[in-house]
């Protein structure tokens, strides 16, 4: 298998009858848009964002798409097209391709978008997919990041901490008991609040995907537009799954809370608006829980559920690199 | 040093003053324009697109962008912006990083373009640089690879080769001997034809930027066109370098046309255009060569220069994988 037959067989077909893709003939993608195009990447590296072995190719495939839909979702967009961008270790064999380009039709049906371009070379390395993702802005503008207001209320889409526990059931560190396949599913699938957050792009000031952890996203949030925050962790919105698994003493509140892979949206939202964005989300079947408020400050608080001395936010998912910033 | 030291200081001044960044804050750029984008995606691999340890930090980043504007040189687009995915070994240092983004200031300021965003990991593998390039296509339509016509003339910019020499001094395999800081240099920092690109966009029927080996992309101009072709190996154009590396016996013809890394145009042209095309080219200082023509039938024939059997166009980079596509 060389890369012209990753091309024709597994890729070309991905971009059938998307015109801006030129077949997969050409060197570049040609896109056309009146509304503005959102643009973001993102990569995964086996070993680094998955534990070596432990998803099939069509997880892969569906976990990046999905992480990446996760940012154009944080920006108020609507997926149109992506380039990929495979780095494969030289085992790679062409049952592992059909599953993985398998996994990207799937989701490409689900989330409306297609393949537009990208590069496929070897290396020696660890498997890393990189992916471009393009989305319309529509009418408006696209949600921003740094424009959390002080007062604003801080809302977060579904439940948090569940991937945290599927990613620790998937490397064998907690055992997989009841319910545990559906927190393993949502550490390997993550759902890209698109729907939401389209709807909520007129309404709210702010909006970031929870990656990090929501401590550390929360901080990157307020950081960004010279606030600070105050959460309270007893409102964080928990599943049966993840209140089981605290009150069997597998893990602390606080760990889900910074644990991160979660892929729900955070919005930063005027005080006055809160009750419309919960309706909002509602109607596209998503929960929608106030977590705390954006304050004047670059400190993030956080109350314990007891009542106990409030933090300041740390911890979260961090690349690293050895040596100090000299 | 962490991934938010490297936004911070080495990335988020990239983007200054580049409104679509969104000063980097965002999980997503956002570009408007009235024209249509090229979109082009391509990645390095350290030790796969360059041998390990040969290459700065400033010329990996500088070889980085280059590689991706010449896709947008074969698309006649004029660069915008670009979105860098970066996967980083554990022992990456600021030193390393402060030359890197002093390779991509220099040649954004070059060329023209501005950071956008971006994704910085930490990967157990070789150092990776995945770059989204971005284009404005400008009036009329982008120029594409698939639309040679039987009896165009097929124009080559520059000299072919010398990056293939200059590889082989890098990896000691020839002698680094008078004028081999020049043939390094090609292969080093391939100079992206983005002018001539752009002016032949609305003369030529197609182009491919010359990175597999030259004959490799004859075919592949040709056969996504459902044509072949004609070359003429004595009209190659060659460097006095390349001609002197020839003549000591270090190298044959055959190997410079098939070795890859030029980076130049190959553009298929119509009969009655190829004065104007080579004059265009001369006004943008670059020549431009005829080395043969586009014919019926999906095969490459290459005609030798002492007259001998003409042959069949093998050869150029492919990436494989180890098993067969079954």
């Amino acid at each position: 298998m060389d890369e012209h037959d990753i091309l024709t067989r597994f890729l070309r077909p991905l971009a059938a009858d998307f015109t801006p893709a030129r077949g997969l003939l050409d060197d570049a993608a040609v896109v056309r848009s009146r509304e503005a195009l959102a643009i973001s990447t993102d990569t995964l590296v086996e070993g680094v964002h998955f534990p070596s072995g432990t998803l099939s190719a069509e997880q892969v495939a569906r976990r990046a798409l999905r992480v990446n839909l996760s940012d154009l979702a944080a920006s108020g967009a609507a997926p149109l097209c992506y380039l990929l961008s495979l780095q494969l270790p030289p085992a790679t064999d062409a049952a592992w391709m059909a599953a993985f380009a398998a996994g990207l039709r799937h989701d490409q049906e689900q989330f409306g978008l297609h393949l537009a371009g990208g590069d496929t070379v070897r290396t020696p390395g660890p498997l890393a997919v990189s992916l471009t993702v393009i989305g319309r802005v529509g009418r408006g503008e696209a949600l921003p990041r740094a424009a959390a207001k002080t007062g604003d209320a801080l809302l977060v889409t579904g439940t948090i901490g569940d991937a945290h526990i599927g990613r620790l059931q998937l490397e064998g560190r907690l055992p997989a008991d009841a319910g545990a396949g559906k927190l393993v599913e949502r550490f390997l699938l993550p759902t890209p609040r698109l729907a939401v957050g389209r709807k909520l792009a007129a309404l709210a000031h702010a909006a970031i995907d929870v990656s990090d952890g929501l401590t550390a996203d929360v901080r990157n949030l307020c950081v960004a537009a010279g606030k600070g925050a105050r959460i309270r962790l007893a409102e964080v919105p928990l599943s049966a799954g993840a209140r089981s698994a605290m009150s069997r003493g597998q893990v602390t509140l606080e760990a889900l809370a910074t644990g991160g892979d979660d892929y729900e949206l955070l919005f930063s939202v005027p005080r006055q608006a809160v009750r419309e964005a919960i309706d909002t989300a509602a109607g596209s079947a998503v929960t929608m829980t106030v977590i705390g408020e954006v304050t004047d400050g670059e400190e993030v608080t956080i109350l314990a559920p007891d009542g106990g001395a409030p933090r300041t936010a740390r911890g979260g998912y961090v690349h690293a690199w050895a040596k100090p910033a000299g």
